[in-house]
């Protein structure tokens, strides 16, 4: 009999993970994940992501597949999964998909939010949750700086130097940076991003937000290509992946979460 | 020299600790800041609280105050106390008090917010952080049986065991409950909280929200005044002191906090 493939809807606290990727020790929010629904399938399973998250990010909505021989109701692939995994990962739903559906390469667009606390005294409550910036930042200049980045461009001055990505070219469809009292909101959403980029754009906005850089120096560490002249690589705490966009023939349930902290907009 | 009183402003994630107060073991939210500020000040600190938070139940406004003869500028009692604590405690602010300040005999009315995640799927980003019930809640019905709370009433029937409160009755002035689509909000705001008080009437309104009782039911419990005939204390994980008022005339700074994940309101 044919293998049968399901994909998952997840959500995790990156905290207590060294990234979604399996590695040796067995640290990986996939490595949880393979070892829980291992077990209820009752062979071993590889899963495929949407998006590889690095350590100390979160996911308030990630979308991974496997394949498996084993026939099991698909709130098995939920509750029963949930039940075995640490409690920092969960499960939200599971659905059967054509052989054809691949999380990663199925996903047309991505949408990450960055949660930055704006205030002098560092994070306690929200330790890990959000990045922190103790100056006061200028969200009208930091939106204008955003502008210059939306669009199809080069974001290699954006990049890490670990990135594995084809092409530095990627086309970031939306930037929103919204406030609600101290924590700061910045919404990202591209077809794909390149490694640490949504955590390089924050760094840039941040030296525009308190006044270090000119709105107009985004644009100009764009177009120079060369992370040299770009601003250091944010911390990963405020980083969420928040939604994964697939073709609605799928007929995934939800995939995105409006707000990191608001499951199931 | 007269020692001098400082009070804090605080915000802490209770998770790692083993409630406020302090142990032999040195596992209390008291503890890691008393040794915080002894460092500081060079001198035992003994901090008392306006309310003693139980293990797991976080902070997002916390009043404490201290004596001591050190003499230190403000910020050192923020900042400096900041650098030596753990990640998942901040001192919020510090001002220099009158003697006669107290922050839990002066405290005139406090707030608790529980946040409640009410979908299928337990939660995984925000384990810890909110309760959870899976079955849907009907908000119209807790809300018709929390309005039996308010007002002054023998409280008996919510209190745990282990209260130390001289007198069962309390005035309840306010219960509100929100949602935002899967997380719901109940704040609930009175001159003082029996032991458990807050968690056995989330008990009982999550009991009517699914329908296993009517909204009335939540006063004849409160009439019986005995705890056998009430639901079970509900999970630690959602709730959140998030609220202190005191006279106007100590001029402390902000001491409320309008959601526990959004601070200075």
């Amino acid at each position: 009999m044919n293998p049968i493939r399901i994909a998952l809807g997840l959500e995790y606290d990156g905290r207590p993970f060294c990234g979604w990727q399996s590695q040796a020790s067995r640290c990986g929010v996939q490595d949880a994940l393979e070892a829980a629904i291992g077990e209820l399938a009752g062979e071993r399973i590889t899963l495929n992501a949407a998006g590889r998250t690095d350590q100390g990010v979160h996911a308030s909505m990630q979308v991974a597949h496997f394949e498996t021989g084993a026939q099991r109701p698909l709130t098995a692939w939920v509750r029963g999964v949930n039940a075995q995994l640490p409690a920092a990962i969960a499960v939200k739903w599971a659905l059967a998909v054509p052989p054809e559906f691949h999380a990663r390469f199925s996903a047309r667009r991505r949408s990450y939010h960055y949660l930055l606390l704006n205030r002098p005294e560092r994070p306690g409550l929200l330790a890990g949750r959000v990045g922190w910036c103790h100056r006061p930042l200028d969200l009208d200049a930091m939106r204008a700086a955003a502008r210059h980045l939306v669009g199809e461009h080069d974001f290699s001055a954006f990049r890490s130097a670990q990135c594995q990505a084809k092409s530095p070219v990627k086309k970031l469809e939306r930037v929103v940076i919204g406030a609600e009292n101290a924590l700061l909101t910045f919404e990202f959403a591209a077809s794909a991003f390149l490694h640490h980029m949504v955590r390089n754009i924050i760094g840039a906005l941040v030296m525009v937000g308190h006044g270090a850089k000119p709105p107009g120096w985004v644009a100009e560490i764009l177009a120079a290509r060369a992370r040299a002249h770009a601003a250091p690589t944010f911390m990963p705490d405020g980083l969420y992946l928040s939604g994964i966009e697939y073709d609605p023939r799928f007929g995934l349930p939800e995939t995105s979460a409006r707000h990191p902290w608001n499951p199931h907009p």
